[in-house]
């Protein structure tokens, strides 16, 4: 605990998560990946969030699930998109929000990152939602956490980003039912996308007939196979007859690097057209995490087109991450009327 | 759907915007500028707001008007003090609200304006309460903002900040009756203050007896007298029997440049002192949108003097704004609930 | 009121400040220091928090004391970890909390600070937080405010922090019951402290057996003892049978000037560590405010250690300033039902 915030390889092994994440009596605690998580808690996950559907659509949006809990926002990396999400979940659910941008404050003063999390719980607070740039952050700060604080992995380095993953899901689910007999292609930059690992992880845990990832060489790991996916380095190969397109997004920072042309170039050999769109199943849905860099993943037909649901999942994310939140503070709840006072 | 951010001549045209603004029940469903609204919206305004001041007297200044709505300033021109008049407003009317300062954020993932606001309609907000530099911003929103959501113009460009002069008529109104018998005159920048656009079509809808601008040529638009304004540009012939005199802020950037004098020089020549409000009409009051240079636009013994109204402008400010954004919202619900589901 | 914000030594006279913060019927309205304040109105506080710790240890951690109330944090000096305290103390009593970053808004305008006090009354807010780099700028602020307002200090250059020193008056009296028979050693730069100033007036105020500080002369103000303090230079002899031990936080910006050796340095001569603590008695207790420099002021293992009651300190620092904004509230809503309207 003497030690100012560790590096990267200094955040701990990331195995054996799944028992970390669950409670004592098998429930939800934290959500921090999807890896080693069983099926019923993903489909515990999506039910909850389809009972909340609803109340993004009524006049009065809000309910008293979580009214007088605190919930923190602790992001190490900005993001204004992921942080709106999060904070309307959580005020949907009648909670406090805290937003700390950890960068700017605490850390500055030489303050440890444990100690930071220390005091934020000597103020009682409920639960950490986590973003850093880091991969292995947030099991960190589940591992350290008091018992009765849960932790949600809102993006850790490359490592996962649960939340997208499961609002995917749910979405895919909406349209096409079940996953057994599905094709599901994602498409991009594999190797840097935490987004893609989760999807991975979903998709195989709820029993999708078939996970393709398409992508050049220098954007894939290394035995991309061991993943449990098809590999395509041709986008035309890759989407034949599927029914689901999840294209990833680039980050403009790599474009034009060694292992990326520009965005131009990269748009001709893995861009979603409607041409291409055809090659694939008459309804299949075309999905991103946003923001879309427009002519670069994909063209503006295809993604204000019929077959793109990219706003549904953004409408459906509050949902799941209504769900997870209340998931997670049930658990914790009774983890703490366990505990002696 | 497909450019980023456009520049300000692609804002589209602002002409027509009365449709625009009303709903199809001739209610006000968004509100962008005073220009071409009815006379009965404006009083409509005014009355509301007048059933609205009681509450931000009381010991419990709440009412649960806007429960579960959530309302979004998008400020891409930071206003710490025009958005916390919003956020105040918006709070005691039971509101969620979220602040996105768009500059520092989405734009600079490359991100689209319009996929912005796709994202934000998508996660089920209300109301957007738009800033802009440009004048257009607000119009250029509400034209391509979904059916249930309501446009706030806050200030765009040197076009129009409705609400400002929306809280100055009402002060007007509260502390003479009416306005057909009143001389009401404007003293400043004319050419570059939207305060003052809206200001000069509030009084001429409202039907202000005589309306005066007071400012040097280099401040005034070409064709000023087409505003429906008598020009004045000597401050002591302008002010003689006015009932109302409004300051306009000088934008401290603009002094010393071609276009103005100094600071200490524009007062001489147009700064109000006690002296000159002695040519007005013995109970002439004093305005000024705040926040004040004094020793620039007025001294500080008018300022603070028996004639100024200028604090209560700012409580007024929030009734005004509890009126317009609680109008706007019942409007866009009455369209919401018509709509195919 | 014409000036811009006026330099330190401006703010005024900190003298009879107890009337300023007592209204007419003798209760707390503002809380700016603990100096001259009567042990009554301390053990209120101490009382009204002992009432309020249940409330932060409840499933739905709210109150409804201050439901409809606006709460503005105004903070001239950036701290995350104060606003963040004061901030959820606002929300557990169900008040609408602003922070205003006054550097970088309104007084960046050249609008002065009386102005931008005038017009947050005016939108009929209810309590300011103060937090400022210079000595006497909360006091200024609350002679300057309106009847109704009251006005908390969150720490004014090296003036005063009552609501820390409270915090640490609630956690002594938890554990010791009483103070008059405690000696209490406070430990290192007293003259940079408004920590330690707050903390000695309210030891003495509470009538403790005996209090000490124990610092170099460098970091001490020139008569210690009319504080009404013991001075112990050797942090050996000064630890000898305390009850209490009140580590300072160290600014590491001070460390290597004239003042004071580096963080290395000053540990050996002042740091904490187990081998002195034993010199105290064996129940000692020792304190921090926080955020600590491990190392610096003391080791980890007496950071962490079964005499440290850090965390409670800032578990009983919420449930301290919802009583102080409680009480303040209480009394200045009385004042107001005795105004003419």
């Amino acid at each position: 605990m003497s030690e100012p915030v560790p590096p990267a390889h200094r955040w701990g092994s990331l195995q054996k998560t799944a028992n970390l994440q669950l409670g004592p009596n098998g429930r939800l605690r934290h959500f921090l990946t999807l890896e080693g998580l069983p099926r019923t808690i993903l489909e515990q996950i999506l039910d909850t969030a389809q009972s909340l559907v609803g109340v993004t659509d009524r006049t009065v949006k809000k309910l008293p699930l979580l009214r007088g809990k605190t919930i923190v926002n602790l992001f190490f990396e900005p993001s204004t998109r992921t942080r709106t999400t999060f904070e309307l979940a959580a005020k949907r659910l009648s909670a406090d929000v805290l937003t700390m941008n950890i960068s700017a404050s605490a850390t500055k003063k030489g303050e440890t990152l444990l100690d930071t999390l220390r005091n934020l719980e000597a103020m009682h607070v409920d639960m950490f939602v986590v973003r850093h740039a880091d991969s292995g952050a947030a099991h960190f700060i589940a591992r350290h956490a008091a018992p009765h604080i849960s932790v949600l992995n809102a993006g850790d380095g490359r490592h996962a980003h649960p939340t997208q993953a499961m609002l995917d899901m749910f979405t895919i689910r909406h349209h096409k039912g079940e996953f057994h007999r599905l094709r599901v292609a994602i498409v991009g930059d594999i190797l840097h996308s935490r987004v893609a690992r989760s999807q991975i992880h979903a998709l195989n845990i709820l029993g999708t007939g078939e996970v393709r990832v398409i992508a050049p060489k220098t954007l894939l790991p290394s035995c991309p196979e061991s993943l449990g996916v098809q590999v395509y380095h041709n986008i035309d190969e890759g989407l034949r007859d599927v029914d689901v397109v999840i294209m990833l997004r680039l980050q403009r920072e790599r474009m034009g690097s060694a292992l990326l042309p520009s965005g131009h170039e990269y748009f001709q050999l893995y861009g979603l057209t409607e041409d291409r769109l055809s090659l694939a199943q008459p309804d299949v849905m075309v999905m991103h995490p946003g923001p879309i860099n427009r002519g670069v993943e994909m063209d503006s037909q295809v993604a204000d087109g019929p077959h793109s649901v990219i706003l549904q999942q953004v409408s459906f994310g509050i949902a799941v991450r209504m769900a997870v939140m209340s998931l997670a503070m049930r658990s914790s709840e009774a983890i703490a009327r366990d505990l002696p006072a």
